[in-house]
Parts: structure tokens; C-alpha cells; sequence
């Protein structure tokens, strides 16, 4: 079997370093995994996704089903074939994205059925169907398919949404054991997704009728959307606590630079964010002294790189000046190297979370962190 | 003196295979500029311009004296350092944006009273502004400002503009000099552009004008701005037969990719076109066989890449299957890919004409180049 995860040292805190070893190459955890939902990770070449250091990124089920299509994908020889990208893909399960962005949403306990966002056409994701879409892309780590809620939900709809994502869960562990099965081992793993808003019990209700369907590794799903910081951690550290110690856990969706401490300090081994990209292409760069809002007039003589103390190649070489002149001019050349730092100031802080592990003291690195991010340039 | 200009050989039809050194090094001729209107070739960083081999690029003073203004480049030590490009620039003078971009656009004598794309704001363009203006982004050449006018036009109009622009190149050529006379050798050379619209009479009294002012290039203006290819030819070749054999010629704003090497018969060392980032961006990709419109259908399962017989970094990994899913998706990557690749196509075009002018078979490259374009699978 190509897949295995090792925790090679563990904090007193309960945050963890370890190794994800896929058929794509090992992942050094924790990690924070650039989210290239369209195949894609907006603004960068997967050549520059690899001067980063990415070793796994995240694409999305919903997006690829709809458009180009799994099949045409398969045709072609699977996703990292198709995009070129020889590292490992976790692919979401299409969950959330059919909870946000599809129209005429109808769930039953079959599956959801619902209109594409892009023409309208009709379409029905059921846990299987979920399942057979993301072993056709054929990424290293697929998602199940799970009931995502508005936020804040009332306890009746959260416990309604969980009931059903444990049967969607067992359906689409049965249909992948039974692929497993019929074509040998499978070249993918599976993770499941504990659901359960912001009720303590509900988090470890989910995570115990999950952890008997025997997942290779497990998410958190439904955070980060809205409720406070602290009630993110404390949800996940509910969750946390329950699954096993040899597993990965995957919190989904976060996080700010500030919280990525934070979450690994709750034993969180993967993460995922569009803030990166997006932030850069809204001119907002991260830098180890805040954020800086580089359209801000007062950047326009600032000859110093975006962030002095960064490594990356756009800060070797191009001036604030410059950045804010091209954002200012709305130039693609903008979003471009703003994506490439931002994605940069991630992966760094991920080193630097890895290494502070190692060295244990990761509770000076995640206040520091939040001193600076309190009291940044804005 | 850092700057000269080196004819290395002459094929029979005029064709010439040239040197043209800078203090920001020497360009190999006939050249191709990727045009970097405002301080940057949309969607390409500069390292890509490096690993394409630009050794020269066009960058703007209409775009750059409004946004950021030429005066905070000065401060910031110049376009070069402004933008971290090494190699060499050329900027146009602005007299074709303003024509083509500005609002309630004004001409007299003393020159062009105009309000800004951008804010409204009111400004004066003179042929001593735009030297000054071109003087302090520091680039390698800078052209004189002209009167652009509409296209057809009728003679009058064209003698009227032809004469205006005589005049301004005299001021232009005065400040410059005493410029130089005051400041030492500037860095920098002054090309004189040649106007008179589709009129080879006046055609060759502009370039005779000009002649007397003793440039050290000379451009040849207003052309391809809609007139038969043919005419372009004609007007073209009626300046290069006047034009002094050892200084370098530069048709502005040309051209498609099968006419590159007809203009370089005509003994033109120096063209520069938005055409292949513009294309790229629309999703028309140049080859060695043709026009790919990357969108349509028969290439929604293409695993070639964009051109077989292509060497740029894009074809040696991207397949046409996903460049046009990328367009479809609307990703940014697609303009990063495509204008990569075009790009490369123009300057390899470009590679190709120098060695054939070396040995002495440029006709048969520029005919085949047009079967190819005439014959393209569109």
C-alpha cells in the first residue's frame, strides 16, 4: 500500500508532527494545502506551486464534475495528469460547494439534487455518486459527500444534518470498500467528515458513529464559517480528542494566518484556505508584521520588498512601489505575485510550525504570531 | 558611449541581421518587443521575460507620466529599478494614446492639451514634455512625439500632421540635445518617427526631414492601423530606401506573425505588438501550424500540447485539454499560460529570421510562414 501516516513527534499540547506518504510523494505535516478548486490554483503555474514547496493541493468535486467533467478527466488520465501536477490532490467532496453555490438545492436522504451554478442543468450528487466522481479524478484523498447548514444552525437541523451525513458516510465508505474490493486496493484514501455545528455533543456524537466506519483519516467540517475563533477550536478540539492518534485529522477550510497555530496546537494535521489567493488578488498581503494593504497611498515610494524578512522570489525582487502601481493599474502581473507571496507567507509558517514542534515550543510561536497580526500596518 | 548599432550582415533584398547594444545590454536584430504598457507585459513576470529571451521590451509614457507618473519613477531610480527589468526598454511617447486614448484631445503648435483616461485631469503634452517625461523613466530609447491622426486619411490632413510632426521632432531633438550638452552623455537615444499616412511622396519627405536632424534610429509611425498589408509594405519600403544603412529602423505596432519577416525584407530591425498578449488573452494561441482558438470543442480532449513543435516551458508541460478548460473556467492561469507561450512563439519567429537572414533565405521562411497562416486549423 503506497498511502501511510506516521506521527514522528507529538507536543504535551497535543499538537503533532508527522509524515502522510502517498503515491504523489510524503507530505510533512501539518500542512496547509493552497486550495485549486477549478484544477488550478488561481495565479500560479504548478511550476510555481513547486518553487513554493506545495506538496499536496486541494481541487474541488463540484467544480470538475461540472466542468470539464470527471469522465473527460478519467479520459485523460486522472487529474494530475490533466493538470500536470505530479505531487498529491485532496479533492473535496462537492458537500459544501452544492450547499453554496448550486441553485434549486433539494436534499433528500438519497443524495442532492440540484441546478449548476454554470447553466442550470439538473443534476443528482449522492454519496456514491461523490465517491465514483473523485475515484475517477483519481486524487490521493477523497472526501465523502456530507449535509452542510446555514450558520448558525438551531440544535433540531444540526442533529437532522448529522444523522443523515453518518449514513451518507457509511454509504460512501461501503460503495469505496466495495470498488476496493472488485479492483484491488484503491490508490486513494478516504476520509470522513465530522459534522455537528457548534454542539459539543453533536461533534462527538459524529465523530464516534464515524470512527466505526474506519476511515484512514478524518475532517472536521462545518467551522470556521462565521462563529467566533474560539468556538472553532473548542469544536475541534471536541473532535480531536475522540479520533485516533494515528490518523490524520483535517480541519477544513481555515484558516487565517494567525489561527494556523492555533489549530495544529488541537492536534489539526491539514488545512485548507482560499485566503491566500484571494486575499492577494484583493491586494492584501501577508507579511510577518501584519497585513498589508498594498493599494494603501502610503506604499507608493515604499521600495522595500512586500515583506523584508520573506525568502520568496517575488520579494527578492520586486518593491511595494511596484506591487501597488500594478494593482492600481489593475494589472493580471498583480495578482500573479501577490498569490505567489501570499502562498509563500502560508507554506513558511507551516515550516516554522514543523519546526516549532520539533523544538516544542509552538505556544511562543502562536502568540507571537498574534501579537503581530493584532498590531500589524493594516 | 554605451550605445551603437551594428549592421553584421545584409541578405540581396535588404533584409539585415544587426547588434544593437545598450548600457542594459545588446539586442540581437531584427528584434520583436513585447509591449509592457504600463511597467509590465501583462500576465508575465519578468523572470518569464527572461526565460523567453527578451531582450528588449516596450513600456509607455502616456500610461506611465499618468499612473504612477514619471516623476516617482525618477525618485525610485527609474523604470529599469522600478520594475526590476535588466535588459533594455523602449518607450513610445505617448503620441499614439493620446490620439487613440485620451479625452477632449486639443492639438495646436505648442502641442497636445488633453484630459486624462483615467481621472479627467487636464494635461500638456509637448515634444520638450515628452523627452523630458522619457528622460526620467530612463529608458533606453525614447521616441519623439508625433501627431497621430485617423485612418484612411486624406492628404491634407496628412501633410497638415506630417508638417507638425517635423516641427516636433525638431523641439524634441533640440531639448534632447541640450540635455545632453548640459548633463554629459545621456543615457539614452532619441528615435525620430516618420509619419505621411499612405502617401509615399510624403512618406519620403518625412524620413528626408528627419534625416536632418541627425537621430541616431529612426521609426516609421502610423501604419497597420488598418490599411491593406500591402500598403504597409509599400509605405514602409519607400522610408527604408532613404533611411542611412547604419542606423536601426523600427516599424511601430507591427504585426501579425506571418508578416514579421515581409517588414524584415524590407530592412525593418525593430517591431513591437500587443498582438500576442492580447491574443493570448482572448484565447487565440499562435503556432508553428496556425491559429489554435484554444476554446473551441475539438480541443476539449487535445492531450497535445499547444504547439508539437514548440520548446517553450508551457508546451513541455500543459496539454491543450487543459489550457481550454482554463479559458472555460475563466482562470487566471489561462493569460499566465497562453501569453507565455505566444510570447515565445513571436520571439522564436523572430530567432528563426535572424538565422535565416544568415544564410541567406529569408524569402523562403517568410512564404512558408504565410501558407501556414493562410491554412490554419483556426
Amino acid at each position: 500500500m503506497a498511502f501511510s501516516f506516521e506521527v514522528l513527534k507529538t507536543n504535551e499540547n497535543g499538537a503533532r508532527r508527522g509524515r502522510l506518504t502517498t503515491p504523489h510523494g510524503a507530505i510533512e505535516t501539518p500542512v496547509f494545502m493552497p486550495v485549486g478548486t477549478q484544477a488550478t490554483v488561481k495565479g500560479l503555474r504548478q511550476e510555481a506551486l513547486e518553487e513554493l514547496g506545495a506538496s499536496i493541493i486541494l481541487a474541488n468535486t463540484y467544480h470538475l464534475y461540472l466542468r470539464p467533467g470527471h469522465e473527460l478527466i478519467r479520459k485523460l488520465g486522472g487529474l494530475h495528469q490533466f493538470m500536470s501536477w505530479r505531487r498529491a490532490i485532496l479533492t473535496d467532496s462537492g458537500g459544501f460547494q452544492v450547499f453554496s453555490l448550486s441553485e434549486l438545492r433539494k436534499m433528500t436522504d438519497e443524495g442532492v439534487r440540484f441546478r449548476s451554478h454554470l447553466d442550470g442543468s439538473e443534476h443528482l450528487l449522492t454519496p456514491e455518486r461523490a465517491a465514483e466522481i473523485q475515484l475517477a479524478l483519481g486524487s490521493d484523498i477523497a472526501m465523502v459527500l456530507d449535509e452542510c447548514i446555514e450558520t448558525p444552525a438551531p440544535r433540531d437541523k444540526a442533529e437532522a444534518a448529522l444523522k443523515r451525513t453518518t449514513a451518507w458516510a457509511k454509504r460512501a465508505r461501503t460503495y469505496f470498500v466495495e470498488q476496493a474490493s472488485k479492483n484491488g486496493d484503491l490508490p486513494q484514501w478516504q476520509f470522513g467528515i465530522v459534522q455537528g455545528a457548534t454542539f459539543a455533543d453533536l461533534r462527538r456524537a459524529s465523530a464516534e458513529q464515524l470512527l466505526e466506519l474506519n476511515f484512514p483519516g478524518y475532517a472536521v467540517g462545518g467551522l470556521a464559517v462565521g462563529e467566533p475563533h474560539e468556538v472553532t477550536c473548542e469544536m475541534a478540539a471536541e473532535v480531536t480528542a475522540l479520533l485516533p492518534k494515528d490518523r490524520p485529522r483535517y480541519l477544513m477550510g481555515v484558516g487565517r494566518p494567525e489561527q494556523l497555530a492555533d489549530y495544529v496546537s488541537l492536534g489539526i494535521d491539514m488545512m485548507d484556505c482560499v485566503l491566500p489567493t484571494r486575499a492577494a488578488r484583493h491586494a492584501c498581503l501577508y507579511t510577518s508584521e501584519g497585513r498589508v494593504l498594498i493599494k494603501n497611498a502610503r506604499y507608493a515610494q515604499d521600495t522595500r520588498p512586500i515583506d523584508p524578512k520573506c525568502s520568496c522570489s517575488v520579494c527578492q525582487r520586486y518593491t511595494r512601489a511596484y506591487l501597488r502601481h500594478l494593482f492600481a493599474a489593475q494589472e493580471l502581473t498583480a495578482a500573479i505575485l501577490a498569490s505567489h507571496h501570499n502562498v509563500h507567507f502560508y507554506l513558511d509558517i507551516m515550516r516554522q510550525i514543523r519546526e516549532a514542534i520539533e523544538f516544542g515550543n509552538l505556544a511562543n510561536f502562536s502568540s507571537e504570531m498574534r501579537a503581530r497580526y493584532t498590531a500589524g500596518p493594516g
